[in-house]
C-alpha cells in the first residue's frame, strides 16, 4: 500500500491500484461527522470521478482515491467549510505496480477476476471480529492466515456479543458517552483507524476483505442504530475503505435476523449508498441465515451471490436462479461445538468445497473447535486446529494451475449423471475435472473426451492430497436401454475410460495435451 | 398362506387375511382371457365385496379373496359363460392365525401399520428381476432375505433388460408367437403362476412384495403394450395378486421414462383400474427417475410417495408437499458399479437411511456391487455382498423396540436446528432419537426433555452399532444473542445435556421412564 499524504496545491505522485491519500486542516469544533460536507474530483481527459472526503477526527480531513488508469491527473475540492472548498492539486499516477492486480471484479457471470483480467478463484475464511479481539492474537491471526491458502476473509468491524465471545471488544466503533452508552453520531476514529490497518495488512497479503457492515449479534446497539445513523455509516465506511483495493462490501452477516428494524428497503437504500459514495465499485451482496430467506440477488445492485447454504450440490440451482457468481459463505464449519452450523467434520467440509467448486461455485470456510479460552478460528482467529484448511488449499492449487476462465459445471441438476456426482469444465478449454465425493464406481468413462484429442487424466485422493496418473481403459459400453422410445447406451460416450480404486472422496483431472 | 381350492357348491373354511381361492371348470376355447367375464361376490350381512375372477389356463377359472372379518360368508359368481354364472357357496371364516396381521395400510397420515393395528415400519430392499433368474439363484435369494432384515422388496414382474441384465428371463410373461414375438393378448399362465408362488414365499416370512407393474428397461416389448393391452394387464394382475395380504403395488419403476407411450392420464386410469379390481386395497404409489420427476401423490388414488432422490435431508419438505407417509425407493444405492445412481459407499447409505427415518420417512436400500457373473443383488439377487444392509437392519430393531406410532421429524426445514441434524419424536410419547450424522457437536441439549420426567439417554454409533449409557451433564446455558429484537438464549433449552465423544454417525435415544 502507499499512502500519499498531501495538501493542497501539491504535486504528488501514486500507482494504478494504491491508494493515495490527501489530508487537510479543517474545522474541528462541533460535529464534522454531521455537519462538514466535503469531496474531491479526480479528472483525467474527459473522466471525472467525485470521491468524498471524510471526517478524521482532531480537525484532519481526508480524500482516499484509488486510480485504475495511469496519467496524469487533477484534483479539486469542494466543502461546506471554506477553507476545505475548492484547493487543487496534480496526481501523477504511474502503472501499477509488479503483483498488484486491482480490485476483484465479476467476470464470465458466474465467476472472478482481478480488475488487470488475472484470475481471481475466491477460497475464503470467516473471522468475523479477529480485529476485536487482544493485539497479539490479532498478530497471531496474520501469521496463521500467511501459512494458509486463503485469499479472502469475511470480517466485521463492529464487535460480535454471541456464545463463545463474551469479551469486551478492543475499540467501540462509535465514542462512549458520559452514561456510558455509545453515540452513534461520534465515530472513534482509532477504531476505523485499526481496521483499515488490518485491511492494508491483509492486502499486502493478497487477502481479499470481505467486510461485514451489520449484524445481528450484538449487546452494545450498533443493531439498532436510527436509519438516519445506518446511511451515515454505510457512506462513512465508503469514503474511508473504497481506495482500498482488497475490499468487499458484505452488507450483512444473516441480514435476515435484522428484518425487524431494516427491512429490505433499507438494505436496497445501503446498496444504493455504496453506489454513490464507492468510486471503485467494490463487490457488493448480503448474507442470509435461514437457508429459506436468501436475499433477491437479481437486484441490480448486487454483484454476486452471498448464500448460507448446506446444501452444496445445488449450487447449479442457484446460478440459474440469480445469473451471478456464487459464493457460499457458510456450507457449514469444520468443528465441534454445540451449535450445529459449527460442528462438521474436516473431511465433510473438504468434501462440501469440492461439490460447490465443481458445480460452478465457491465455498467459504470457517472452523469451530471448542477452545477453553473460547479463541475460536470462526470469530476471534488465533490459530487453525482443523484439517480442512490444507486440503482447501490444495484445491486452490489445483485450480491455480490449470483453470482460466472458470469452471462450468458438466450439467445442470437435471442432467443425468451431474445430479449425482460433480463435474466442471474451464471454458478455456484445458481442463475438466470429475469429483465422485461419496461415489465409488469402479470405473468411469461418462464426462471424459470425445474429441479423439490427447489428454493426461490423473487421479486425485483429495483428502490425501495426492495426484497419479490414472489408469486408463477402453471406455465402457454399456448395454443399450430404453427410455421410453429413446435407445441409450450400445455406443460408449467417450473416447476412452478410467479405472478407479473403488473408494470415496476421489477426483479425476483431464489435461488437454493437444 | 392357506389355499382353499373349492367347487360350487361347497362349504369351506379360511382365516381373516388368508387368501381363499376357488377354482371353477369353463371354457378353454377361444380366448378366455379376452373374452369371458366372470367375477365373484362374498357377502357377509351387508357387506357385498365384488371380486374379479381370471383365467388361469386350461379351462380353470379362479376367484381369489382375502376376508378381513370373521364370519358366515356367501359366495355367487356372475360370468359370460353360462356354467360359471350363479354358482355359489359358503365360506366360514374363522380369525386371523397367530402372527397374520393383514395387508399394510397408512396410519397417522405419514406412517404405516398391518391392518389389525399391529405397527409396520417399511425397511425395503430392491431385486427388480429376482423371479427371472435361475431357480437355485432364487433360492440363494430367498435364504438371504430370511438373514437380513428386510420386510419390502420392490420386484417387477417383466424382465428386465438393462446393463448387467442381458439374460433372458426365466419365463415370458405373455406367450411367444410363432414369429418369436410376444402375443400380449395371451398370458403365459405358468409365468404367473411362479411369480404369485414367490410372492407367498415372501409372504410366509413377513416380507411385504412391492409388485412393480410397468418400468422402461424392456427389450421384449413389455413397454410398449397397446393401452387396451396394459389395461387388461392391470386389471388381470389385480385379479390375480390381491388377495395375497403382502401386496403392495408400484405402478412403475421410472414412470417418467415412460411417458412417451403412457401418458399421466393412463397411470391414473391404471390406479382407477386398481381401485376397481382390488378388493383389499392395497397400498399404491408411482416411482419416479428424474428426481425432478416426481408424480403428483397428492392424487387421492395414491397412498403413499414413492420417491427416487439422493438430497434425504428434504424429506419434510415432502411429507409438507404431499400430506402422505413418504418412502424414498433409491437414495442411491450401495455399490461400486459405473452408473451413478449405484456406487455410494456403505456408510452414506447408512446415512442417508437414518436421516430419511429421522424426518419422518422411510428408505429403501439396494445394493451394485460389480461380479463377474453379473450376479447383482439390486436386480438379480443371490448374496448380499456389502456392508449396509446390517446396519439397516439394526436401524429396523430400534424402532420396533420403542416406536409405536412412526417418527415425526422436530422440526421442518424452516426449523433451527433441524434443518441441519435430524431428530423425531414418536407419537406415542416415550422415545425420541437425534441424529447427528456428519455433525460431531461435543456436547448437546437441544431436543433433549423440558418436561422434568426421568428418561433414559442412550448413546447409539449407527455405524458400529453399540448402544451404551449418555454421559448426562447439565444443559448448556447458551450466552444470550438478539435476532432483530428478540434475545434468544440465557436459559437452557433442555433438562439436561450430553456430552458427546465428537466423531461423526452417532446418535441418542431417549427414552421415557416415567
Amino acid at each position: 500500500m502507499t499512502h500519499i499524504q498531501a495538501g493542497p496545491g501539491s504535486r504528488t505522485s501514486g500507482h494504478v491500484y494504491d491508494m493515495c491519500e490527501f489530508v487537510f486542516a479543517g474545522p474541528a469544533e462541533g460535529n464534522p461527522y454531521l455537519d462538514v460536507k466535503f469531496t474531491g474530483t479526480f479528472s483525467l481527459g474527459n473522466r471525472r470521478i467525485q470521491v468524498p472526503g471524510f471526517y478524521d477526527g482532531e480537525g484532519r480531513y481526508v480524500l482516499r482515491f484509488m486510480p485504475d488508469t495511469e496519467g496524469e491527473w487533477n484534483w479539486l475540492t469542494r466543502s461546506s467549510a471554506s477553507g476545505l472548498d475548492r484547493l487543487s492539486g496534480q496526481l501523477s499516477v504511474a502503472p501499477a505496480r509488479p503483483g498488484v492486480h486491482g480490485p476483484v471484479r465479476v467476470r464470465n457471470r458466474f465467476h472472478f477476476a482481478y480488475d488487470d483480467g488475472e484470475s481471481f478463484f475466491p477460497f475464503g475464511t470467516t473471522c468475523y471480529a479477529w480485529t476485536q479481539q487482544p493485539l497479539p492474537l490479532q498478530e497471531q491471526t496474520l501469521a496463521t492466515l500467511a501459512m494458509t491458502g486463503f485469499n479472502k476473509i469475511r470480517m466485521a468491524i463492529f464487535p460480535k456479543d454471541y456464545p463463545f465471545n463474551v469479551n469486551e471488544p478492543l475499540h467501540p466503533i462509535f465514542m462512549t458517552r458520559t452514561d456510558g452508552g455509545l453515540d452513534f453520531d461520534r465515530p472513534n476514529f482509532s477504531a476505523f483507524r485499526h481496521f483499515e490497518t488490518q485491511v492494508a495488512r491483509l492486502m499486502d497479503m493478497g487477502i481479499e476483505a470481505d467486510v461485514i457492515l451489520f449484524h445481528p449479534y450484538d449487546r452494545w446497539g450498533y443493531a439498532d442504530m436510527s436509519p438516519e445513523q445506518d446511511c451515515r455509516y454505510v457512506a462513512y465506511m465508503a469514503a474511508r475503505l473504497s481506495a482500498f483495493r482488497n475490499v468487499w462490501w458484505s452488507l450483512a452477516n444473516e441480514y435476515d435476523f435484522l428484518l425487524n428494524t431494516k427491512p429490505v428497503s433499507l438494505w436496497d437504500r445501503f446498496c444504493h449508498i455504496l453506489e454513490e459514495n464507492d468510486h471503485v465499485g467494490h463487490l457488493r451482496s448480503i448474507h442470509n441465515g435461514d437457508p429459506n430467506m436468501n436475499f433477491d440477488h437479481r437486484k441490480p445492485w448486487i454483484s454476486h451471490v452471498c448464500i448460507q447454504n448446506w446444501d452444496v450440490k445445488r449450487t447449479p440451482e442457484w446460478r440459474i436462479a440469480y445469473g451471478k457468481p456464487v459464493v457460499n459463505d457458510e456450507p457449514e464449519y469444520e468443528g465441534n461445538i454445540y451449535p450445529a452450523w459449527g460442528n462438521i467434520t474436516a473431511q465433510e467440509l473438504v468434501h462440501r468445497f469440492w461439490i460447490t467448486v465443481m458445480r460452478g461455485g465457491y465455498a467459504g470456510h470457517g472452523e469451530t473447535y471448542a477452545d477453553p479460552d473460547d479463541v475460536i478460528w470462526w470469530a476471534k482467529g488465533g490459530r487453525l486446529k482443523g484439517e480442512a484448511w490444507k486440503r482447501i488449499a490444495f484445491l486452490r492449487r489445483l485450480l491455480e494451475e490449470d483453470v482460466t476462465e472458470g469452471l462450468e459445471p458438466m450439467g445442470t441438476n437435471n442432467d443425468w449423471p451431474w445430479t449425482r456426482i460433480s463435474g466442471a469444465a474451464d471454458a478455456g478449454g484445458r481442463v475438466r475435472y470429475i469429483y465422485f465425493g461419496e461415489h465409488q464406481p469402479n470405473e468411469w468413462t461418462t464426462g471424459l473426451p470425445t474429441d479423439g484429442g490427447h489428454y493426461r487424466v490423473d487421479l486425485i485422493d483429495t483428502w490425501n492430497m495426492t495426484i497419479e496418473p490414472a489408469e486408463i481403459v477402453p471406455p465402457l459400453i454399456p448395454h443399450p436401454t430404453r427410455h421410453g422410445g429413446v435407445v441409450r447406451g450400445g455406443v460408449p460416450d467417450a473416447d476412452f475410460g478410467v479405472k478407479l480404486p473403488g473408494r470415496p472422496y476421489l477426483a479425476l483431472r483431464i489435461r488437454k495435451l493437444s
